[in-house]
């Protein structure tokens, strides 16, 4: 069945599309009461966040936007040492889409939400004009321990900068289906709820987490030297990248700590515990391949320095221009 | 400016975007940190909810899409007895969207913030391709006291219909601006924290609260009908409509029980307390208008009727096809 603009009228087609799609998968006593708004247990301290996602193609090797709204959301709630609890998500639906596709979508969303440990509370429906797309928003909250303080304002000298995996494979996934170009590469879209209860748990002292998405390793590093106001140094030959990606990027001229990933994390730690926090990282899932990239210095404040692969050093700036359009 | 591909980027162009217009704006310490989620104060009983607003166009009399979007999730809020704290907000803003427009959209928003007590702690932007145009989510967070219940499912026999004013205004000025009719209507839209406030502080028995957004009065009574399993019945020349939407849709032929509201609540209330609930409404900023306009009863589960104003008696259904698409 194709969606019409009556699926958006908040009447009844509006009402069959979620009862028979979304409510039947996001199964849970809380959305099935189908009030204007969920009233659920709270916290003292609440993590809140939203992220709005406009992929470009909503189905790629390795997953698809509803697995991606989910791990983004669930991962912008970690990065706060928060952990996540409930979703909201808001549908935009372009006429003409497929309401199989948008199963398969839904199914994904309660896939995921299940591994991240988070509920789908509340939710709304939108038609608009257009070829049969769509766009998700979701909105989280997480809850807050009292003792738990994480943030981009906490990069310390000394401190040592790791990160959870592989750059690029995510962006390389999306340019690669958009440009045609047969690889094996796939998404890196994962909810990292695993690694960092790991680094919570074992009292490790993180000063800041930050997950990798849209500008990149170098985009979101250069903010925190920003926010921080120190320095931080890399060394370019110790940043993970697969073969695969490594190749791809060879064959465009991409660099890789400009590609967004939707499954990696920097940690940002103290020197003392460097070494415990990559091996927590990377007996979780998905951090085998974390490494040590780097370190944070009390030289000028806002700048990244990396030492490059052939022994010059290089300063690096946030991105500019477009990136990739619609990566997530 | 117009809006390019760039500012979705996550890169230099969409830190700019994001500084000299939503930051500026939605000012507050929380946002101000610019993390991947706000960490702020909870509470023990939360109520979550989301709406995205599609609406067309996007500025229209009495408003535009940033008020409607924080009017529309605060309503969601106050209708479950909750008051509202926290708003996230995602753009998707279209390819050539003029950032004169955004600008006055996000004023719009942030003064309709302020006028709710509500703050934005969360953001995300994103751009699609498109003509300009723009869509809002917002994702709302409130506080509920131990105490409070108010829900979907407790209309109970003998409890009094009350609506909190006119009916159709935002439909008819959407409406009239699509069809290029001149006319003095304008939306409705508007917070309603005043009017539940005041029946909450007062003790009303309140059953049951709904915004009467999409679908119309008549939708909404009917899935109340539904969910409490009880016979809503309804008097036609009761209902309040101004004589400006009167005519206006005497002229198109519609009916104003399924047009759709921005800012009108239908109260359940225990008919000991509706007089004095009618008198609070009636009292407070956008109630002038409010009237009793019904009654629950034992009969059968999930019917709505109305005595019309001729004496005949309807039975009336959700909302079915289209309704007015883009309304919200």
């Amino acid at each position: 069945m194709k969606i019409t603009m009556a699926h958006g009228s908040g009447g009844r087609a509006t009402g069959e599309l979620i009862e028979q799609i979304f409510a039947k998968n996001f199964n849970n006593e809380v959305l099935d009461k189908m009030e204007d708004s969920a009233v659920v247990a709270g916290n003292k301290k609440i993590a809140v966040t939203t992220d709005s996602f406009v992929v470009d193609p909503i189905e790629f090797p390795g997953g698809d936007i509803g697995r991606l709204c989910v791990c983004g959301t669930v991962n912008d709630l970690l990065m706060r040492g928060a952990k996540p609890q409930y979703l909201t998500c808001g549908f935009i639906l372009q006429e003409g889409a497929d309401t199989e596709v948008i199963r398969r979508i839904v199914e994904s969303m309660a896939e995921t939400a299940r591994e991240a440990g988070v509920q789908i509370v509340a939710g709304d429906t939108k038609v608009v004009e257009g070829n049969g797309g769509m766009y998700i928003n979701t909105a989280g909250v997480g809850f807050v321990e009292e003792d738990v303080e994480i943030s981009a304002q906490q990069c310390t000298p000394g401190d040592v900068v790791i990160i959870s995996g592989n750059m690029g494979d995510h962006h390389a996934t999306i340019l690669g289906c958009r440009m045609g170009i047969e690889n094996t590469i796939k998404s890196d879209n994962a909810p990292l709820n695993e690694m960092v209860n790991a680094l919570l748990t074992n009292k490790i002292k993180v000063h800041t987490l930050r997950d990798i998405t849209r500008g990149g390793l170098a985009t979101v590093l250069k903010e925190l030297a920003q926010t921080s106001k120190c320095t931080i140094r890399l060394k370019e030959d110790s940043i993970p990248v697969s073969p695969q990606v490594r190749d791809f990027c060879g064959l465009l001229g991409l660099e890789p700590y400009y590609m967004g990933n939707e499954g990696k994390m920097v940690a940002i730690v103290a020197k003392e515990d460097a070494a415990k926090a990559l091996e927590l990282i990377r007996s979780s899932r998905y951090g085998q391949d974390a490494a040590i990239i780097g370190e944070v210095t009390d030289e000028e404040a806002g700048e990244l320095w990396m030492e490059t692969a052939i022994g010059g050093i290089r300063s690096l700036e946030i991105l500019q221009g477009e990136g990739l359009p619609r990566i997530c």
